[in-house]
């Protein structure tokens, strides 16, 4: 169980520093134009959740995401004690991923975002957002498996750019993004209805895919 | 068969608010370079294409599109009653995509869009992006059917470049984006011939695929 | 064997289509900023190539190359009189692929290029082009063939990028390519010396492909 | 073993053209918006490099890098005198990569650059993607050794946008971008810095990778 902790506190710092390092690169390069470094930042991202959940999976699962965690507690996949463990590593990790991108970029360790996201809009950008995220993994689950690193990258990608919110999907990392002024950054005061909107998603997530993806029939 | 349907409704309005919302995403960031936008709209919707189809595929043969499942009807690997079921989820998924696209970027739900697509280059482009489409499926289906799901998702990334119409290859899509006055839309008038397009290329592309990529003969 | 034939030619022609198109749709597009127009150029063509190889590859091996033709030929796989209708109909294909291209945009259907390509730099930048490429091909062959159409596609993605000459690699587009004045356009005159740059570059390849790829010997 | 040098220095010329070429080619149509450069840099640079694995891995293990080399010899799954040669052919050939992309667009083929790349925060940058390059390959290389060329493409297209460094993450590719005074090029006296970062994070990860993806214990 130990490794498996380490696994998913080092795989969610990693993924705090690629999505946090490259919206500052990104910014940094893009001289003003957003959209370019939202390109950079969402190849990155996308990228680096592939080689994450390659290597990681078959390690702890590859969660590195409170709300995936939950899903799997509720589906009894993971007891409710593992399922805490699992959430405050992927929260400490995040937290050390984004001082990690700070000290790379030489900007101070401990930041707070100033950059508003709110309004109903994005609240329900972040719901479908972890809706779709939820419905990838349990599709990919239940019926190919091995496509699961590339289906969740590949969703990440076109989060960023079809969801108002651009897809943070993921409770660890909207308290890590509070903690960043710079291109990725969320307001604190925003957070609370990100996480809210991100829960939602994926409960509704969780009942469709019993309909859509049921598990095969004993006896079948 | 209920959860087919559900499979092509809810897959096909996922496909639509990603067409859509990547496609608001990129003009609001790109500051008028429309080329940006369009590559931000292009990585979102060959992405997002390939985790429906491995998610749905399963489930529904993830059609999301009318003309793919006339042509499936013309094979007779759908009923007719099934393909009519299937066309009818398809075009009220995609109409609640829009929907879904416009809410989480604050946006009048119901617009009409004044955008013009018109001119014989353009349905030749259609007609160009629905023939390939199909063609795509019906070889992968021949002979490499688990990479249908990134084939055709690769296909449309370079449809939304190489063809002057922008590949919508599909008739939903195609009404869908009538409701929508963004970067993706098309004034009304306009899809008719779109629509008339896409049949007459699938229509090519399921001849030649017989004669391409013929069925093994019994006994061999 | 007619089959074949039609695929070359098929394949060739939606090749210099995706080529040459969306070199029109990334040049309108994107306002004078050529390394824009060169990513959408590239994505398409990254992406199409793929599709292209995954679809016709058991169909006719997928050549759409005169170079890779003579090199399968030079091999024994393929026979003088088989390889010279390949590359009738590859050439053939390229030339309608390119007015498929024009009339999609509404251009003129034929027209000659101003555009110089010329210089020893980029004489060297095919030559390194297509030796990669017959590199690519060879090496996929021999240990990892399923993975063929990707690193093909993926070649040439870096091609666009890393060539001095934009790695046309392929003397049937090297000839089609003179007759568009558009973004991949290249004058008449500097078509010869690409050719030779081509097959020059290919005859490396494969002679370092026998000593790097050698078959197992039997007994093995 | 005199296959695998050729391989080694192949591959790690291969390379090294791909990121100084695209670069420069980057740099050249960009008009300055850095941003943009990186994107063609970057793609160029993932896709070829999967590729180059992809061909060269069954040879010779497709290192290409000093600091992989290194990691392997210390495993003990390469000899010492294996590992000199492998990392004289990979230096060797990485300079003459840069050689070959200077003569492709007509550069003097000898260059210093004068392009600083210093401080803490790049240092640790370097050291990040050497930590992150080495986990994945040994991650792979434990559970999913068919996903490594993808993975180790994939870290570096995510490497080149999150680390503050542009993730070098290989002594020969440091040493070689000294001699290029273009895009992708670094001072000579930043090269000893960026060196010992690598390997300080490369033996973090084998140390770590130890720990996380442990051998199958006999009699399991």
């Amino acid at each position: 169980m130990t490794r498996k902790i380490v696994a998913e506190a080092l795989g969610t710092l990693l993924l705090l520093a690629i999505v946090v390092g490259s919206g500052i690169m990104g910014e940094t390069l893009a001289g003003g134009n957003d959209a370019v470094a939202l390109l950079g930042n969402t190849l990155a991202t996308g990228a680096g959740l592939i080689v994450l959940i390659l290597i990681f999976g078959p390690v702890s699962g590859a969660h590195f995401n409170p709300a995936v965690t939950a899903i799997f507690a509720l589906r009894g996949e993971i007891s409710v004690a593992g399922a805490a463990a699992y959430i405050a590593a992927q929260i400490a990790g995040a937290l050390c991923g984004v001082a990690l991108a700070h000290a790379m970029f030489d900007l101070d360790l401990a930041q707070t975002s100033l950059k508003a996201r709110d309004g109903f809009g994005q609240a329900l950008g972040e719901a479908t957002a972890t809706f779709g995220l939820i419905l990838t993994i349990l599709g990919c689950a239940r019926n190919r498996p091995e496509a699961t690193p590339y289906a969740v990258g590949l969703f990440i990608t076109a989060g960023y750019w079809f969801t108002s919110s651009t897809s943070f999907a993921n409770p660890a990392v909207a308290i890590a993004r509070t903690f960043t002024n710079t291109f990725s950054g969320m307001r604190p005061a925003d957070a609370p209805s990100f996480i809210a909107a991100e829960f939602i998603g994926a409960l509704i997530a969780l009942a469709l895919a019993r309909y859509l993806f049921p598990k095969p029939q004993s006896g079948a």
